[in-house]
């Protein structure tokens, strides 16, 4: 086990002992919610027996991979661009993968620097501009399009459906069907209906897996493994933390631990805001991956009991150094309403140097010689967590040794579970997404779907009463 | 004027008349803001006749976009690649213009369709990995190097300076010049004083204009001219919102307006979130501008006055219908912690028919007959407002006529002007940013900068105290 690139937590400047007490935690009010803990874990696990988180078994599931990768042998010659379309769940572990795994400019690269794998484009808005561009720079002929949606019904990815589909069979007549792949549920919903009827290729979601859960299925790991991805390694990562977890002692539970710092952070000390702050750009999307999970998961109304509780903290990403020019200013001298998580990694691929010790260089750059790029984000990271320590700022670091689709596997599934174990801590459903169906309501109902006749009329008086006042323009 | 397309602010859904006086403002507390609105307006103006808010005055100077337009027309054919590098204010303001008004995949396009400007790449970070994938992908001696910062000491900035230096001189000897254009102060800092001794293309940045208030310079000037963009009109889009904002009256000035309505939604109401959601991906990057803008302007830990008073609310992007699927049950269910404005277009350039009224669909999708992504966004973004309003969460509308130089001109003015406002009602100076020095002294004391070596001397000793405990690592 020594030797495997790992996963670390350090949360050594969330404590009283390096911050003081009115904004770090005591040992005492962790010692405080041991039994909570240790309660928590063997409610997942037994949840887990019982088949409700099939999430947390989805490591385990080495037939999708072999599923996959025979599929991707078999068509990845065949197109020079792959367009996903997704949205929310159907997207973000996409991009999560993507900008972590591959090279930055991926779709820049000739097709013998891809290996012969497509270009990329993960669609998840409905931007007219945005797809109107899109379809400006591929060529349909050339073009795989993955359809993605849970449920098969999904407004957005349904729209951008018909719309392919139409240009697919005006442009290339019967041979279409090749040029599409949906990702759904298995027996429900529009798009599954569809893809029998017309016998696309397909893969299925498990059931019991919500979108936001969902980066370990086909709907994350088709995309990577047609750009290269280690799909394979992905899956043994989370199933590597899903074993460093087991422990309900929640000094040797990372994920435990994590939920814990964030829930008393909260709940204790007032900070709404859960900045995630990646010294890593390829991380970027993986931290917008996990803002997804964390609001939609804790951002709730209801507590399990039905009081009405308001509660979650507002994930935000920042991304090192790059941040520190734009939004440092705030973190450390604004209000304490923050938990900083900085995401670490140890060892980058390359090595860039900025200058040699032997060369000459301009004055008052003399302390650059012999540093490296490495150097620099390394001790740009130190100096800035060492600032907001110093300001009594809670921020806790995770270290990944290096960044590969075996660590990205264990940053998902680290994640989900410490989710999970904050949804316990927050007393809420961490598996619905109730608020968003009105919004859903309203538009179908504007558009016009026949069952919402009746909001549509309540809307429209809605709409029309707002005051013609309340309303400033520029000069005209 | 009536025929000029322009921006509106609507805040009928801040008020207490739409969403109630718990979380929404009443009249009454806005007149009572009147007198100080207005005084600070006087203030403001006084400062800019005095001189001390030179970038107020960016929008008069038609000088530098002829000065920019010669040198544009000059070398744009030579390069095939523009590469900017610099970081926060000499980023931002470049991406924002370059997402707002370019082709999404302007770099993805030919030569002939970008009408021969190059392809753009805007650096702002330094992961070493992040940037060796840039030396991938251009070659030297197609490019033209950007290097921007405002002191001409920016370490980031100065340190991919070396490092390209090195690559220019070794690939392309003497000619290595021509591939050189810096954008710094006109007499301080290191970059400036090599750009005389080499003799570099060179803007300066005027004296007195923050990084963060810059985009209407050079800074943001020269990469959208090298990449068509209209600057003349970038320049009187932000001139028509300085007319347009004019009056001390705050109910005939939308960026005093914006500037009471957010405060007042913080200071009273306890609102420490400012969510800007845009209805189109194209402003993404004006989001992550504002953000910056607002962030390093109001985090203040001590007022004018020197109490120590930690304000500022935390800025944070989202992106409609995006964020709909990731963080919308958060903004509808969570604590009332939140102000959202959407940001809206209203005439996208491209229209997207989703399908044809008289076209078969499939059972299901009958709604979406005759209909197009722009009535789907359009509806989504009424549906999202009318949901949240419903919900009693504060919000307000931003709404451009259409995406052009000329509206994106006002928006930057627009958040300059109301930001600078805030900062009266904040009372903070908006226009410092004390706080990321002790970041930055850590940062060269730990690379052996010599006039900090006490000082890591001391933190050599704080990184050693640190327990070897809170750490918890993934199976090692």
């Amino acid at each position: 086990m020594g030797d495997k690139k790992t996963v670390h937590l350090d949360f050594h400047n969330m404590m009283a002992d390096s911050i003081g007490p009115e904004h770090g935690i005591t040992e005492e009010e962790l010692k405080g919610l041991e039994p909570l803990a240790s309660q928590y874990v063997k409610e997942l696990k037994d949840e887990r027996i019982q088949g409700k988180l099939p999430f947390l078994d989805l490591p385990y599931n080495q037939d999708i991979v072999v599923q996959i990768l025979e599929t991707v042998d078999f068509i990845k010659e065949k197109f020079k661009n792959l367009v996903v379309l997704g949205i929310g769940g159907s997207a973000l572990g996409n991009i999560a993968i993507h900008t972590a795994l591959n090279h930055s400019f991926h779709n820049l690269l000739t097709d013998r620097e891809r290996n012969g794998f497509p270009r990329i484009f993960i669609h998840d808005n409905i931007d007219p501009d945005g797809f109107s561009h899109l379809l400006d720079i591929i060529k349909p002929h050339e073009t795989l399009f993955n359809f993605t949606t849970k449920s098969g019904t999904t407004v957005e990815t349904m729209s951008q459906f018909l719309i392919l589909i139409r240009l697919l069979r005006n442009k290339l007549g019967n041979g279409y069907k090749d040029h599409i792949i949906t990702i759904t549920d298995s027996e429900r919903g529009t798009l599954r209906a569809i893809t029998e009827r017309e016998g696309f290729q397909s893969f299925s979601i498990p059931a019991g897996v919500g979108g936001r859960y969902s980066v370990l299925t086909p709907v994350g790991l088709f995309s990577a493994a047609m750009s290269g991805v280690d799909i394979g390694a992905l899956l043994d990562g989370a199933a590597w933390v899903d074993k460093a977890c087991q422990s309900d002692n929640i000094w040797e539970n990372p994920a435990l631990m994590g939920a814990a710092l964030y829930f008393l952070s909260h709940a204790g000390k007032n900070k709404n805001l859960l900045i995630m702050m990646s010294y890593s750009s390829a991380l970027r999307g993986a931290a917008d991956w996990f803002c997804q999970l964390w609001a939609e998961s804790l951002g709730k109304k209801f507590s399990v009991s039905k009081e009405i509780i308001h509660t979650g903290s507002t994930p935000v990403k920042a991304i090192g150094v790059t941040d520190q020019h734009s939004q440092l200013q705030l973190y450390m001298e604004g209000p304490y309403d923050k938990v900083i998580t900085f995401w670490k990694i140890e060892r980058f691929i390359n090595t860039v140097p900025i200058i040699n010790k032997e060369d000459a260089v301009e004055s008052g750059l003399e302390y650059l010689q012999g540093h490296s790029l490495n150097d620099l984000i390394e001790t740009e990271f130190e100096g800035t967590r060492l600032a907001l320590t110093e300001q009594k700022r809670p921020n806790c670091t995770i270290t990944l040794d290096e960044l590969s689709a075996f660590t990205l596997g264990q940053l998902f599934y680290l994640f989900e579970l410490q989710t999970a174990y904050a949804g316990k801590f927050y007393k809420v459903n961490t598996f619905d997404q109730p608020g968003v169906e009105a919004g859903k309501i309203n538009t179908l109902a504007l558009l016009g779907k026949k069952e919402f006749e009746q909001r549509k009329t309540e809307i429209t008086v809605q709409l029309q009463k707002k005051k013609e006042g309340y309303r400033i323009s520029c000069g005209n």
